[in-house]
């Protein structure tokens, strides 16, 4: 299953943007992406840079906003950004349609609840499936990988990471939900997807998965003072008071004035992208 | 008529990225628009730089999509992008709701036609209402301004800056219509805007201007050579041939690969600022 159609590719900043589906084994649904692989030379092979979106989000809102391809093309990185959850008629959605559950909402967890355990297997997807079609069909050095995400995305990147040791060379977030088991968006989404146990939750908690022992082989965070859901969603300081019971080094940065929007997102990507990269060249 | 509403503001780039609205007496209608102001000392005056857009578009694409703010904020310029056409719902759109006539394609001309004469002011509306209101809301010196745009835009920042010769300190364009006398979109818009008498258009097509005698202070222009409007719509090499015969200095880059959207416009967006910047400090 390593086919995938091409939906548009447009050059940009002297690399190519596309847009790319395939039929996913992981969900059982056509799943969207988007790739940007920058200049380089002919047969070389880049690092992949992860990008996790957040709640409502599609792989069309960072590709869209993000303003990260000026510097994957000067760093010669690969940007991938995937889909937040599986799409279709078929696609069991929140049931009064609300925004932060069902379609856009997957939470990157493999579903164990009814009518959502057939689709909603969005850890499979990422960690597995789709590394597996960007190895196969891109110059993608695939022992040099980062990964990063905003919000829903950030909790994402931070967990795949924790679960995956030795996989990224690089973590880093912005605005992220640091702990599903202590907010509302995540006891909302956890107990939808995997039950009211919430022992199940913890493999999908970056705060849990720290105190557990799991590290992380670096940490960039940003995240704004001005964003309406730091107070009550993201919870920033349990992150770092997480990471600093268990000697996780971290660079956790409060920006002033910031608020959740891509409009944050795209004024901190440069300097997330340039830490990728200078990890990337130490790997 | 100094008076606005605001829309959003929000963070970014270390400046203010806002959406404001008015009743424009120019076309009768509530007009919306951004401008992002960038970080500045405490009563310090800037530059302000003029984005036209395109056909179908609104301020939002290039505020979304421009990649405008990074250069903006570390060259000190005041970016402005207003609407393409006046909107609502006494506003006359295209009989057959095409995409290149009415709403969303002003081509920045006063319409002197019934029914559109009362509304589509849009040479009024960006050359005289517009700038007041910026002048008067925004820490903008008036006396050091650039003009771009996109397609329709660029033909709307090319004729603005040539009938108003001193205003603009530099002149840029992206992927421009050139000559609206000569391609399909503009005989449909001007002719349903101006009327019959081609006469009346020369005033809103560069190449004509340029061949009546006005000049650019200057001028950059780029544009793709896989964009599917190049031969029929923009005909470039029409400008190239002006301004060669005019005696008219102009850079115009034929850039390969690159298509009409704003993956191309990003992607040149940087060049355009530091080259609107440097124009700038020269006056």
């Amino acid at each position: 299953m390593l086919q995938m159609d091409t939906v548009s590719t447009n050059l940009s900043h002297g690399g190519v943007q596309g847009v790319y589906k395939h039929k996913s084994t992981a969900t059982g649904t056509e799943m969207t992406f988007s790739v940007f692989v920058p200049p380089h030379e002919e047969g070389a092979k880049l690092p992949v840079i992860w990008y996790l979106s957040g709640l409502t989000c599609s792989h069309a809102n960072v590709t869209d906003k993000g303003e990260f391809r000026a510097a994957c093309a000067e760093l010669g990185l690969i940007f991938v950004a995937p889909d937040t959850s599986p799409r279709g008629e078929a696609v069991p959605d929140d049931a009064e349609g609300d925004y932060d559950f069902g379609l856009g909402a997957g939470f990157y967890v493999n579903a164990t609840q009814a009518p959502f355990a057939q689709h909603y297997r969005m850890q499979d997807y990422i960690e597995t499936e789709l590394p597996a079609l960007i190895a196969a069909n891109f110059p993608a050095d695939m022992s040099r990988q980062g990964i990063t995400g905003h919000s829903m995305g950030g909790h994402g990147a931070l967990t795949i990471a924790l679960r995956n040791p030795g996989r990224f060379a690089s973590v880093s977030a912005f605005a992220p939900i640091v702990s599903p088991l202590n907010c509302p968006w995540g006891e909302k989404a956890l107990s939808g997807y995997l039950g009211p146990d919430r022992a199940t939750w913890a493999a999908y908690d970056a705060c849990a998965l720290i105190e557990s022992g799991a590290r992380l082989p670096n940490l960039l965070v940003d995240q704004g003072t001005a964003d309406s859901f730091l107070d009550s969603q993201l919870k920033t300081p349990l992150l770092t008071a997480a990471c600093e019971k268990a000697k996780q080094p971290a660079t956790i940065r409060m920006q002033q004035g910031y608020d959740h929007s891509y409009y944050f997102v795209s004024t901190f990507m440069n300097d997330h992208l340039r830490w990728h990269a200078a990890c990337q060249t130490k790997v």
